[in-house]
């Protein structure tokens, strides 16, 4: 153990990149198309997912850019009225993650040339800063070197709802020469393989082995790799997201999204970068503790929030709320008294426009709302 | 079976007595200790259970009064502008059943001598206007040879909800003196006694004698019977009423009030009257089919209204009601959309400044809203 305090200030020429997509759709009706979840103050702490996701990468990244649809970019603008309007790619349509990444990496590699980036979901909760620097910081190191590299969360049980990291050995040298710069314990992994969410029992075999971390989709890579393994990978991706960004810091950027854009096929970065390039031993995974969460739906949200003494949970609310008959209820929103009787672990969501009435057990099943309320209308959905 | 027209026009000499008290806790937020239950719409059919149940005794009733606590006598007469200031006696305080009725009874007879009188809930359905109708009639007719009446709702079931009365032989002469008068059958028969709820196999086995009748509260009798029953059975409250009474349509109305009417001993008609007097042989039944409801709860007034085509019960409501794996769900009220999902049954109650969530199974228990809401509030129930 080093007795050296950890190294503060923005990790040099590294760009942090926060893909912000994705509706949350078992959130409704606190999310919506048009209040999608990365702008929302889920757990009522004074700060959107999407601004405590850049408060995150602040201290450690020298630029930022948020990707995001044309129709949230004013949204995203708002709530982050330091990122100016050169840290905001805004998309035309949805193409998936690679395109939004690849086309970041390109923007940023114009901008300041070939430089380490590191790319977060605009919606995850991290409890642990220090923790999350720490990674940051060495994952930068180990992309240097040439690596894709993902952290990879430590798991705290089995479970079915994320993807897991295969690690392998300990990657060579990385140890000594990361210490060497830094004076911290570098735990870095080889990754032997993505898999898709497992079923309990595979997901309790994964953490016997103590090798498997979860999948929380940060990757942190040199922007010249990507690009390189998009070459190959990916090749008209990779030359449509070069030409955009050629475009991007002048007047040809609506013309060259316009025509070129639309032609980027939909793939996420998983599919089109970490699993081929990991079974090509090009991925790297750091282990990190953050106290991590991926808020999917009114039970994992529940689970993040201190209940009453009377074991109610209650989230922006003024207006009393009383239960009977109804342990682990869960009540969100609205302007009046609010009373369960009879419900145990019900859910009461209340966003002003509408009201969503569920259970913890059912709350995946929020996501059939949305298309319930438009058959509901006399509307057809799309 | 006759082919003569039934009667028509008001029953001579007939008054009509309505208690409207009682806050129907169950039916919490829509019912509220300002807003009871029969001051409400609670079928959505543009008349409240109180202006209901005078419509249907307009047509039988040459006078009718009211009797409803001070605080709800404004609403009272808001509701019912043809009332007048005469027909409304109001209660400085619940003195419960028997003094409500008794003093109507003894001012009905400062007014216009001994007469018929017939008391109803205020806050009771009936569906088959012309069965009620007749059974009043006949009850009158049966009232006027000195029996106190009751109009016995034939059952559809074995109820739990209900107390029951029992019948015995028909009554001696009554078909014979009231075919003369009116030409119809007449059904009446003595009642041997009144009964509790009973549990689910006693009010089975009542069923299957056929002899056993829902217990209404409807009672019809001669204001002088009742009165001297009273003077045998309660003699202060009888003192009390015709005291009261006597300064009724005087100046000392508020006196007699302030002075007797808080020393009126608390007890339901039942109790007083109708039991003793059913043990001595007074008491007449006249069944009755009248289409019969007693709303006293979320469940019993979801089954009066008529469920959409996807099963859902909605009430009082523009915006779109939808559910995911919630089959017989109940939906009242609410200016926004409402989705529920995964709890069958649910019942979802919206009063504009209250929500209750809760399920048709559990209807009952919302009797504890009202306490669990001042308690959540911090406010101490009194």
């Amino acid at each position: 153990m080093s007795t050296t305090p950890p190294p503060t200030g923005p990790i040099p020429g590294f760009a942090a990149v926060v893909p912000a997509g994705g509706v949350g759709s078992r959130l409704w009706p606190l999310s919506r198309a048009d209040r999608p979840k990365f702008l929302l103050d889920l757990l009522g702490e004074g700060r959107t997912l999407l601004q405590a996701t850049l408060d995150r990468l602040e201290p450690l990244a020298e630029n930022t850019l948020v990707v995001t649809g044309e129709r949230h970019a004013a949204a995203v603008a708002a709530q982050l009225p330091s990122l100016g309007e050169s840290g905001i790619v805004a998309e035309p349509s949805p193409r998936d993650s690679m395109a939004a990444i690849a086309l970041a990496a390109a923007i940023l590699e114009r901008r300041h040339g070939p430089i380490v980036m590191g790319s977060f979901a605009a919606d995850h909760v991290i409890r642990k800063q220090g923790a999350f620097d720490a990674a940051v910081r060495e994952a930068a190191e180990v992309a240097r070197t040439g690596k894709v590299v993902t952290i990879g969360i430590s798991p705290t049980g089995p479970s079915e709802a994320f993807g897991y990291i295969e690690s392998g050995d300990a990657l060579a040298g990385a140890d000594a020469d990361a210490n060497a710069g830094t004076a911290r314990e570098v735990t870095a992994f080889e990754v032997v393989a993505f898999t898709e969410k497992p079923d309990a029992a595979t997901a309790a075999a994964f953490l016997e082995t103590g090798r498997y971390f979860w999948n929380a989709g940060m990757f942190v890579v040199r922007t010249d790799v990507l690009l390189g393994h998009l070459d190959r990978l990916q090749p008209t991706m990779a030359s449509g997201v070069r030409a955009i960004a050629a475009a991007w810091d002048g007047p040809g950027r609506a013309g060259a999204l316009a025509t070129i854009w639309p032609t980027l096929t939909r793939i996420a970065i998983d599919h089109a970068i970490a699993e081929p390039v990991a079974a090509q031993g090009g991925v790297a995974v750091v282990p990190a503790d953050l106290d991590w969460y991926d808020i999917g739906d009114f039970d994992s949200l529940a689970g993040l929030l201190p209940p009453r003494a009377d074991g109610v949970t209650v989230l922006d609310r003024d207006q009393p709320t009383a239960v009977h008959g109804a342990p682990g209820a869960v009540v969100i929103g609205g302007n009046k008294a609010v009373v369960i009787i009879g419900i145990p672990d019900a859910v009461v969501v209340d966003s002003g426009d509408a009201l969503l009435i569920t259970t913890r057990a059912a709350a995946q099943d929020v996501r059939h709302a949305s298309a319930a309320v438009e058959a509901a209308s006399g509307f057809s959905a799309p």
